[in-house]
């Protein structure tokens, strides 16, 4: 079983923190999470920096990041965007891989873009057909796959729609996103079969977050029924803006842990991310919600 | 799929806590969890009061509770021994269900009792077959059975040799307990469906702890493979002595509200545990592991 970890601490962690984590810093800890041997680090996303600050210096990173040849090769960058005009950013910035999805929910897609599900639907594929047509990797998202922070349930089939959009122009990267957390082992299990039923040379990821604490056995859940890239955050950092209790992401570390324990990869080195996650820490002076790096020891 | 609770926060949870909770307290907290609607409580365990003083009270509160008629009679009481001073403690205080053990772990059982394993181990099932004996509901566990905090690995073999001595004395409840919270999924897996095949009439129990934040995911695994009885603790309260970090159960309302979800239980009230867990952050003035509670609403 090939499982690839997609660390998103620096854009999904860092967007849920007021304090914005300087250029330097955030360059600092992708080069330990680089040398850390995950295999994609998603490192900011082109939004409008007046509404998100923290990701405001993300075209500088990618920048600095072009002109660095002591990074590990086999190591991918990734960028989220949410329109054309973070498409035309990203391809500027010369990113490999380019991130982006629409909400099942019509409320979250509202609120999110102004647009409805299909409206902002049509408009992603057209931005994911260019950014293919321009030879980037392209991942494609349904986000509030498992439920929604404003509208609750949300019907499978809305889900299942939007993923044979997706296949039915020719995009095989799909990420199925719990953006509040509500996911749950038997529902992951049912939906990733479902959409793998519908196109086996697809590639699947996951991303869930720990709002009811089942971040990791969910995707675990995933990872049994052929999802083969997880999305992570260092230290479990970020947060879901629909609960008042912040839940992050599934830690990094802990899944990696979870992974080695399991014999499915033992190439990634647990004690860099945890250095990230330490760093991290300190610089938010809080504690951060993963477990594996408060006991661990260097061997 | 029957899934039943074994909340052992009142044992397992309280031990860990420096601060003793009054026997006031405790009956509440035993009142509101059996309201809730768990399957089983441990409500304590008959030790020297010297070494463990927060269960020093536990033959108290089974006279109380032996007086008790207003609590849901489907919901059973148990306790943990681990001698014979223990079972005729627990014998006078009409304990229904019994529960002991022996470490796999050489160092852990020598520690803990003064005995090898396999002195321990006919030590206790004299104990099980007195106390079976006497009309007891008996349940046996191994101790360490994914690994030590001081040995590190544990053969798995020593683990089936344990569980194989435990049938072949006509004792078929069994806990797996992974005292230092070593296990992780595959391995669960594993050693669930070997001691399965061995004797497919057992009754299988599960105890895991979060030190590397995998205890639900395990007890997932653990469920998936025939497990029946999962024991967990309010909040995700609770440690291990082992680590530095002291890591929690399994948090038992984070469990059931994934049983919800999966609709495996609908009759557990998890208001009613959340409660509990809210009384005991105040009374511990701190935040307990757990996640529902902090993002809980009633409905």
């Amino acid at each position: 079983m090939d499982i690839f970890i997609h660390e998103v601490g620096l854009r999904d962690g860092l967007q849920m923190e007021s304090e914005s984590v300087p250029t330097i810093t955030k360059l600092q800890w992708i080069e330990t999470l680089s040398q850390a041997n995950v295999d994609i680090i998603q490192v900011g996303s082109f939004v409008n920096p007046k509404v998100l600050p923290q990701m405001a210096d993300t075209d500088e990173i990618f920048a600095e990041l072009n002109t660095r040849n002591d990074l590990p090769k086999n190591v991918k960058f990734s960028a989220l965007i949410l329109n054309e005009k973070g498409l035309e950013r990203a391809l500027k910035a010369n990113v490999e891989m380019i991130c982006m999805g629409v909400s099942a929910s019509e409320t979250h897609s509202k609120k999110n873009t102004g647009m409805t599900t299909s409206e902002a639907l049509e408009r992603i594929i057209a931005i994911a057909k260019t950014a293919m047509q321009e030879g980037k990797e392209v991942q494609v998202s349904v986000q509030s796959a498992f439920g929604c922070g404003y509208e609750g349930e949300i019907p499978e089939d809305r889900v299942y729609r939007i993923v044979e959009r997706y296949f039915s122009e020719g995009i095989k990267k799909i990420s199925l996103a719990d953006t509040s957390g509500y996911a749950f082992p038997s529902k992951v299990e049912r939906m990733f079969r479902t959409i793998q039923k519908m196109e086996p040379n697809a590639e699947f990821a996951c991303h869930f977050h720990n709002t009811y604490g089942l971040g990791i056995v969910n995707s675990y859940v995933a990872m049994q029924n052929g999802v083969k890239y997880i999305e992570t955050a260092f230290g479990g950092l970020g947060g879901c803006p629909f609960t008042k209790q912040p839940a992050g992401n599934v830690c990094t570390e802990d899944f990696v842990y979870m992974l080695q324990k399991m014999e499915l990869r033992n190439d990634i080195d647990i004690g860099k991310i945890i250095s990230v996650t330490k760093y991290a820490c300190g610089f938010f002076m809080k504690d951060l919600p993963g477990y594996v790096y408060k006991v661990w020891k260097e061997k």
